[in-house]
Formats: C-alpha cells, sequence, structure tokens
C-alpha cells in the first residue's frame, strides 16, 4: 500500500478495505505511559517543546493501537508565540493566556513575527515521528482555527458560552475580521512548516464553531477560515476541517476548500456527506461512550459504521478522548471497526 | 384583549398586532432591583423559598419592560426536594448536589414522596403574581426537563460536556430510562400545581438536550419528555418545550405533544417552523448580542424578527439573559420588536 495507507486513500475518497480510523487526542492522559512521559518532562508545555518526547507521545499510542494515522503531540496555542501571545497551562490542563486580548486595542497590537521555536521545535518532532512510521501510516499536523483561536486569545482561557469572544465580534465587526485574518495567515505559515516537515495531511480543529450562529459563522468565520485553507493549496496534503458542534453549520462549509469534514455525534454523517458533496466525512461517536463498558462500545461504534457513507469515511470520535477513559474501550472501538474480538 | 393577550394567542398561533416577548431569566441579576431583593433574601434558595419576596422579582422585569409574560421565579432543582434530593447554591448561583446520583443503585433510592414545602411556596407566589398582573400578561410556570433535572443528578452540578451522565444513560439504558420517568411524573405534578395557582402556560427546560445525539435523545429522552407533557393534557394551558443547543434534534421533537418549541440561535426559526407543522416558534438570539451596543442589539433584532414565521411567533432570547448584560440592552432588544425609539 503506497504513503498514508487507507487514511490517505478515505481523504481522497478513494475505495479502502475497511475504514481507517485514529482518535483526536489519542496521545494522551488516558495512556499510563503518556503520563510517565509527562511527568518526565515537568509540565504540558515542556513536553509540547521538547521535539524527542513529543515525538515518543505521538508514538505511543501507534505501537498500542493498529491506528491508520498519528497526528503530532502539541497544542493549538503553541504557535500563537509566533504572535508574541503569552500563556500558561494550569495543572489540569487548561490553558490562561497571560493578558486577555478583549478588544481592538489589544488586537491592534499583534504582530506577526515569523516561525519561532514552537515551529522549528514541532518541525523536530514531526520529523522524527515521520521517520519512525511505517510508510502506510499518515502523519497529521494541526492547527486551531481562527475562531477557536480568537476565542481563547479574548476570553483569557477555555470559555464556557464564549460570550466574550461573541460579543467583541459582533461588537468590533471589522477590526475582528482583521484578527481572524491575522491568525488565519500566523496558522497557514505553521501548517506549510509542518507539511514541509513532513505531515501527510492537516486538520484544522474549530472546537468552538458551534457556539455561533449560521449567520455569524458565515460572516465571521467562514472569509478567515477560506483564507487558511485556500493557502495549504500549495502543500497539496488533504485539508481536514472539525467543526465542533456544528450540526447547523454544514451549509455555511460548501464554500470551504477541505477535502474532509470532522463531525461531532450531532451531525448526521450521511447527512454531512451528502450536504458536502465531494469531500469526505471524518468521526463521529460520542466520547462519553467510551465511559460505558466494552459491549455497549462496540454496539455503538458499529451504529456509527452503518451511519456512514461507503466512500471517504474516516472512523474517529466526535471530539477529544476524555483523560478518563479505560484503555480497554479503545480496544473495543478498534474491533469493532477492524474486526478481532 | 382576552387573558393571556398576545403571549397565548401566539402560542394557538392566532394572528397578533406584534409578536409577543419575554425574556429567559428576565428576573436576574441583571436587574439592579433585583439584586437588591436577592440581597435582603440572604441567599438564592431563600430567595426562593419566600413567596413575597419570589413574587417580588417576578414581577420587577415587569415595572421596568412591557414584556408580554412574567415566568415564576424558581429554580428548575428546588421540586427535586419532592424526591428526596438536596442540594446548595454557591454564591456565584451554580448548584451542587450533596450527593450526586451516579448511578442505578443510587437512583432506586429515589421516592416521591408529594408535594412538599417547595411546591406549595411556588403556588402562593404564583397566586398573588397572577393577582398583581393586567390580565392580558401571561404567567408562566416552569420545570427542568427529565435529562436536564438526570444530569444534574449524576454529575453532581452543572457540567460541561455531561460526560458522566450520557455514560450513565448509555451503561444502563433501562435504570436510566426509569429514572427520567420519575422525574417525568414528579415534574408533571408540579406543573400541574402551578397551572392549579394560576399558572396561563408552562415552559419545560431541556437546557441541555444539545449534548445528546439524535439516536440518544430519541431513545432515551422522548419518551419521558412526552410522558411529562402528555400529563399536562388536562390542564389545557400552552405547553412550551425548550431545546438548549437542539438544532440538530428538530425531527426528534415531532412526535412531542407541545405548542410551542423554544430555540436557540443555532436554529434557523423559519426551519423550525417548517419541521414541526402546527407549532409556535419562540426565541432565538444570542444573548451575547445584549453585550453588544444598543444599534447593534438593534440590528441583531431585526434580523431574527425578519427570519422568524409570520404566525405562532414569540421573542426571545435563545438562552437566558446573562447577568452582565447593560440595561440599555433590553431597551434596545424591545424597541426594535414593539417599535419606539
Amino acid at each position: 500500500m503506497r504513503t498514508g495507507g487507507r487514511f490517505l486513500a478515505a481523504c481522497r475518497r478513494e475505495p479502502v478495505d475497511r475504514p481507517p480510523v485514529w482518535i483526536m487526542r489519542q496521545a494522551g492522559r488516558y495512556l499510563p505511559e503518556y503520563r510517565r512521559t509527562r511527568s518526565e518532562a515537568g509540565s504540558f508545555l515542556s513536553l509540547c517543546r521538547t521535539p524527542r518526547l513529543a515525538a515518543e507521545v505521538t508514538l505511543q499510542p501507534l505501537r498500542r493501537f493498529a491506528f491508520d494515522a498519528a497526528i503530532i503531540f502539541s497544542d493549538i496555542l503553541l504557535p500563537l508565540t509566533s504572535l508574541g501571545i503569552d500563556f500558561a497551562f494550569s495543572d489540569d490542563g487548561g490553558p490562561r493566556l497571560r493578558e486577555p486580548l478583549r478588544g481592538p486595542t489589544e488586537w491592534a497590537g499583534l504582530r506577526y513575527h515569523g516561525p519561532g521555536d514552537d515551529t522549528r521545535k514541532v518541525q523536530d518532532a514531526i520529523a522524527s515521528v515521520r521517520a519512525a512510521l511505517p510508510t502506510d501510516t499518515a502523519l497529521l499536523g494541526f492547527c486551531g482555527a481562527p475562531w477557536t483561536l480568537a476565542s481563547y486569545l479574548v476570553e483569557g482561557g477555555t470559555s464556557r458560552d464564549h460570550a466574550a469572544a461573541k460579543a467583541a465580534l459582533f461588537s468590533h465587526p471589522e477590526p475582528a475580521g482583521k484578527l481572524l485574518v491575522a491568525l488565519a495567515d500566523a496558522m497557514a505559515e505553521y501548517l506549510l512548516a509542518q507539511v514541509e516537515a513532513g505531515a501527510d495531511a492537516v486538520q484544522v480543529f474549530d472546537s468552538w464553531a458551534g457556539a455561533l450562529s449560521p449567520a455569524a459563522y458565515t460572516e465571521f468565520v467562514v472569509p478567515a477560515t477560506r483564507r487558511l485553507l485556500e493557502r495549504l493549496d500549495e502543500a497539496q496534503v488533504p485539508r481536514i476541517l472539525y467543526v465542533g458542534g456544528g450540526s447547523h453549520l454544514l451549509p455555511s462549509l460548501v464554500p470551504l476548500p477541505v477535502e474532509v469534514v470532522s463531525v461531532d455525534w450531532r451531525t448526521d454523517l450521511l447527512a454531512a456527506s451528502v450536504a458536502l458533496p465531494g469531500r469526505s466525512v471524518q468521526g463521529n461517536l460520542d466520547p462519553a461512550f467510551l465511559l460505558a463498558p466494552p459491549d455497549i462500545v462496540g454496539e455503538a461504534t458499529r451504529r456509527m459504521l452503518a451511519a456512514a457513507p461507503a466512500v471517504g469515511y474516516i472512523a474517529n470520535l466526535g471530539h477529544g478522548i476524555r483523560p478518563d477513559t479505560p484503555v480497554e474501550s479503545v480496544d473495543a472501538f478498534l474491533a469493532a471497526i477492524q474486526g478481532g474480538s
């Protein structure tokens, strides 16, 4: 099988022997080996910023499970250092900006400084993971989408309802549009650097897309996200857009140049495939299922597969795997997709 | 105009001179007079449990704004005392169960003790508000929907992703179904008591409906919610179901006996009206708009009205008004609906 195997084939809507599968946040706290390496690193940020350790945790889930893709271990906030933004992570993993950028005055101060240390380190980690992976396993680079990053900037951290971020967009549409474009341009550079280092595909995480109405998403988010994705044309790798909670946004996604749309359990997989002709879909099991016993996980996974399109489908969860997930649940999820007990 | 005025007329899909309007959580912390009464009460729970003060805060927004409906001031957790459940509210208003009911063992211990003090107090407050209101202003009673209440019971408080509650449903479908029915039956009694005391309509809040996939909502939530709503047949008052984040659930709502479906900004008002023939719709402005300047609030409200069906429409926000909302934003919202400056 050629490079990238069935994962890249499914991105291209080519026939595959079975759906490729990986799991968002598959290198994470549910794995004991991850927790050991994380502890060795001392902090979440050190883990992200030490290419040897980032590569190690990226590879860990691939040693344990027959995933069709790896995703480089990092965090969507890291490339924000290229815009002069400083942040910290609390012990529970939650990010916190040193100074939230509440409105146009703060936004105007953002300058792109070019790819910095964080970009070079992620490139090092990608090169070393790509060298270690079998050719039929794809390696994904990733970044945060402009709106999701803007929410972190305005709110200063993870928000429940993104009200401050939304109010900032609604109150200052023109400078907000410029902020989103600045984020798009910086993220395009970041993804191109990841492809240059060896990433076979890229995923753009718009985790908070679903907080917006279709009208607000179309007005504010689509133009910047499209700009980011178009900049990737030259890289010639599949582009995956994850739209968390975005079942109401499918029609708004039509103009976006992506090969794959990644959806959560609120979105019917076939409906997404029909609404987005020519695109593959990825998803979409509720990660809460993986807190249930293995037989329930298997049954739910089989129902997911039954609702998936026949071509152009990549099996995944609808959101990142939870830290309290038993490893046996991943076995059951994979067995339902790959066969076996 | 007859009792209940244009609010009840819109519930019945009768023609009205303009859309009726009220705001979820209109008696709340954004109002200085509410904060004074809340402070006089000493705590949020005392405020709920002192009929004179609960009636007072219910009426406060009606003195300031020309709303077409009042909603009795209370909290969805209060009637859980009729099931022997004990809880507290932290200073920021967040509820906390003394002992979360994590699974079937704890659920099996729930017993309905009949309407207790909390029901009688809400009835007293309703009677005194109804007596004080003009006849053309409707008074709404309310309760939490079985799934939203079950999430509080299992999670022990407000949850970001409801993963523990969902995992409990998925892992124990049969006892979970019984738990939801027990909650439905207790809430039906509670709403009937509110109608007996003078409520002209009732709203069932399924604030966390949107956390579930269409399949999980249909399997677990629809049967219990339907049972609750059917018990209200005898009361002959309009039934409103609020489905937070429920844009993907419209087809699942078809079998539910409701006169009005209340949706948030993710759901297109006309699409909801088409998907739910014969039902009125309520909503749906994003409360984040009310953190923007008045001209932006007015423009967004006019866009909402332009997207609403011509008959069977009640203007509202898509979620409760935020405590940090300027009062001027409510003026701008109402001016766009009612005319005036």
